[in-house]
């Protein structure tokens, strides 16, 4: 029998443990898609307690807790930081299975050096623990990101921001790259006018330019894409349930309705989106960005938790949208003009990873290895079974060994350990194979190609 | 190599075994969602034979017969009962690999205590030895429930039922708890005004009300469901293909045009089904029933078999409609206000599982361990690889340590094994985690949280 | 550790290599479905090269070196053959774990005795040592052919065609069966009318017919059918994106509306195309024919490819159309009225798996063994994994032991390997279940299922 999470942990074999030790183990991360605050980076304040750290805004906690029927107060609401730390350390046992039990006890050994189990009996130790290490310059946000041997940290930021964080971290000298990501989705839904006008009122501002058309409106964006060029950005994303087709209605018209205050149907703001996606795309593709696109959630579906809570308070599910010849139809409406620039799709519903898989392949044209990537499992596909899934298919319909890896896709400062869980997952079912006799037994070739996957690909993909 | 079915059957591992036969062997059977015949435990009557007991209505095996190139004369046909058994019998060397394989000598094993394979060279012998044994009062109805150890059995009723038998055997005293379940599938399909009309008559006349209105509608069903929790019901159930969504049209206006004879559009139907559907979930969650949702079947596909043999003959088959949008709006209608009953969702498609298994966790509101439950692999799933399957995406989505565990489903009195296979693989799976060191080596958490899913979370969550 | 590619590749356990080696190695190959062009074994000509015989039109090995950043020029462009040569080897190492790798040596080993690893190093003495082979006669298409043990070899062709080749091989009486395929599709394709105009004026020519009506195309549709039963073809083949449905306006018109040179709306193409392609199923059930449906593809979706390279490139991914409901309604619409042919399904989303196994369940009617078949796992799914999910999810839901095999669904004459790899993993499948104690220890059964699979069921199927 195998211990629980020693130094071989999800390694089952030897050529497994080979590759994991000598070839990925101790290769910086490349985080490029994370929801890390820069501000927090920025200021370098320590946490409060490992509630604040561990807890707050974690809806894969949060999720688990009301599942294990634990009342709102103690997850997002009023009680005490200690109290909220014994009904997460409560819900621990019961989360046997979840992504969530290897992380909790990975972050803590990882991070606070702490093996023993979190449960009902020792969670008052754990806290107080835990909290001596977070007041520790060590523990603090740059202290972790340290740690952790992060290299690069991509943010996701409004193009509305003015991305000040950025700028300082960078002018502190600090070690790690916190480098922002343009995520323009307030500027694709149009559902609310007034909402969206008061939005644009806002960017327009930013961008130094009164938005009152269409043109305007990419004009301004243009000027923001720039900017966040200037600021060491290198890349996109987008989160859709689908991606838009295009309508019968020119996007001036509809843009300029809204602008009037007046909303339009449903269809017709997919239109407009369409469009304002589309303009997006090839001003990404002249910056040599890499764009990003996640699809298939189905967001904020309890009405009465979004609105005790907020959004991303844990009531999202995998979506059952197709997504096949939208996908390839907004694809290749960009690369029959050859201005397709580097792309990852994301899917959410793990019933699409053939559909993914293989439309990344339609549209690798030979001008550089993996230039439209199937990105790493996402979400609730981000565990144990999701990421061999991935990998499985993503060998079986594309080629694995240049793939870019990992993203933590998170806003705590704690979730780098995912990372490490990736490349032993990686390194487990590479060597696998070569146990069986799937893959001749060439240490060397297949400890460059994990290595690659696990760092290299991603460094000369984004050009970081 | 291990040997074939033997007391070690699907447990791979030492902590398997002892999960298995240390924490779940022995607790007792509640069988929440079944379609046994409450008659027939009534009676008590012995079976005819073994095909009666066996063959009679089982459209699992109907359906490999067909596909065995068997005769429809030999599966529901006119044939005498030794003769279809043969035929069974040189049918299940055939099966090799689909669950009836393992089926056929589980069942053969625990209830009859018959380890010889069976084929055509063994048909004859077990023909006679089952038949033998089916004379003795230990093998009538009653019997076989409780050598299965079941507690709790709920059936699936008619809400015009009278649930004669279930009073009867309630008051003789029987130790197993024969409880009704309320499926109102004819309520919501109005595509035959004629059929309903009909079907509203004789509801009206059982509920002592003449049902002219929708509204009529709706007080004759709060009747029944009085009288059916009067009768000790805890439950409802449905089978859709996908939750249904609201339309334009009144309910009211919609029931009045069928209550005068008219038919009215697909989508008229529809509006009026979820009208229907919404008011019974109030009064669910008014009586503290737990909700049950089927969603997904494409029923009777083949028109000759089904008008040669009639409905649930064994050509239905996994659906793909959407589910997510709709099955979110519905629940969540009904959650907004605080009004969500206990609820169990099940999905026939595995494609789906990702949607189901997220779509649960949704509408956990932290009021209970798991509220909203992702049911058990449900028909075509009820096999190895669709338990597996279920288990492992839900653990990896949710929390399977507040799973409320297994279903027969079946109409077969032969069919309470199918709790053993399930709890075999249940422990297998937890087991090879530990082994491989993904879990901590605690056997009585481990234990405990496996017997919660085979026993104990059903008892808390229907209250039985 | 198990050494790659030895004569247990793939057979994990002991009863593997019983049920391989004893049972299943030594069978002939029926090959009922490929694109093996007749034209080639017919002259029988020497292959110019391995670049030529192995690269040349496979659209697999094109698509991983798109993705693996190698130019169009080194693919389907003007550089010479060994140049070609060299640019796929270095890709090769990348395919680490891509059944391309399988393949690749698993070829050159069996048809060129060649057991170094291709990559840069090897690449220029495979080429001169595969080049020499070629230049022998028992290396040429019939010589690889007889090497390969293959029996019968089915092609994909034309209504139009004239089946030339196939008479001049079975009259020159090469011991293989080369037996044409019916494969329709520019019949149901009406989309452009000046096209399909001429492709009817070239059909009515071959079938001695001036076709000015859809009965006049059903007649020379009859009339072909004829011909190719008379050159011996037993089956036909469809590649669609989902089964059509029927519309409102009748056939007749529509088509006459396409003779006058005038397009129709989508959904009418659709509408005819379920005409002609009801009638056409109804003449495969009357020559005894079986059909085949293969479903979901969703090709040609890089438009700068095609232009450039031409269809069938390598820009093609699996679909995500609904298919439950159109596959039943026209599978019962031939049903019912007991003029089914035997049918065989492919999907090509593995999401769908489910839907096509339990659908080709629906219409087993038990007037032979499995009538209509879930055929193997087709193009993206045709790797380890793939076969293994067809395997297994074909064993839960249906028959395994009636399934009529493997087809290598290729162009080339280096891929009939691909059914020794199939026979690989099945006999592991069952192997594996027989040492878990998932089977009875019974090889002479279970060899006896596995030959039936790889050989025994299409005979009898087909009537090979």
């Amino acid at each position: 029998m195998h211990p629980f999470l020693d130094e071989d942990f999800l390694l089952q074999n030897q050529t497994a443990r080979t590759l994991y030790h000598d070839h990925t183990e101790s290769l910086p991360i490349l985080d490029y898609h994370s929801h890390l605050p820069s501000g927090e980076v920025g200021e370098n304040r320590p946490f409060r307690n490992i509630t604040d750290a561990w807890l707050g805004g974690d809806h894969y906690k949060w999720r688990a807790m009301r599942a294990n029927g634990i009342a709102e107060k103690y997850i997002s609401g009023e009680a005490g930081a200690e109290e909220k730390f014994l009904h997460w350390a409560a819900c621990v046992p019961y989360t046997m299975g979840n992504p969530l039990y290897h992380w909790t006890h990975l972050e803590l050994k990882r991070i606070f050096g702490i093996t023993r189990l979190l449960n009902p009996g020792s969670a008052r130790e754990i806290f107080r623990a835990c909290n001596e290490k977070l007041a520790d310059p060590g523990w603090w946000p740059r202290g972790i990101l340290e740690k952790m041997k992060v290299e690069v940290s991509c943010t996701t930021d409004d193009p509305a921001s003015d991305l000040g964080w950025h700028g300082q971290i960078r002018e502190s000298g600090f070690a790690v790259h916190v480098l922002p990501g343009f995520r323009p989705d307030p500027v694709l839904d149009a559902s609310d006018p007034s909402k969206y006008n008061a939005y644009l009122d806002r960017l327009g501002e930013v961008a130094g330019l009164d938005i009152r058309s269409f043109g305007d409106l990419m004009d301004a964006l243009a000027r923001r894409i720039s900017f966040f060029s200037s600021q060491g950005c290198r890349l996109s994303d987008h989160g859709l349930e689908q991606m838009p087709e295009p309508g019968k209605q020119s996007p001036e018209t509809l843009f300029n309705r809204i602008r009037e205050g007046r909303s339009i149907p449903v269809k017709e703001q997919e239109s407009l989106q369409h469009a304002i996606l589309k303009e997006l795309c090839l001003l990404y593709h002249q910056q040599g960005w890499v764009q990003q696109f996640h699809l298939g959630a189905l967001r904020n579906a309890n009405t009465r938790i979004r609105i005790a809570v907020g959004g991303n308070a844990g009531t999202d599910s995998i979506g059952d949208y197709p997504q096949a010849v939208r996908l390839s139809s907004f694809l290749d409406s960009l690369d029959c003009s050859d201005r397709l620039a580097r792309t990852i799709l994301y899917n959410l519903n793990p019933a699409d990873n053939g559909v993914f898989a293989t439309m990344a392949g339609n549209f690798n044209d030979g001008s550089m290895p993996g230039k439209v990537q199937w990105g790493p499992a996402w979400w609730f596909l981000d565990q144990k079974d999701g990421i061999e899934a991935h990998l499985d298919t993503l060998a079986a319909y594309g080629l694995l060994s240049r793939f870019t890896g990992m993203v933590t896709d998170s806003r705590s400062f704690l979730s780098f350990p995912r990372h490490e869980y990736f490349r032993r997952i990686l390194c487990n079912r590479v060597g696998d194979q070569v146990e069986k006799g799937e893959l001749p037994a060439d240490l060397p070739w297949l400890g460059q190609l994990c290595g690659a996957v696990c760092y290299h690909n991603a460094k000369s993909f984004f050009g970081f």
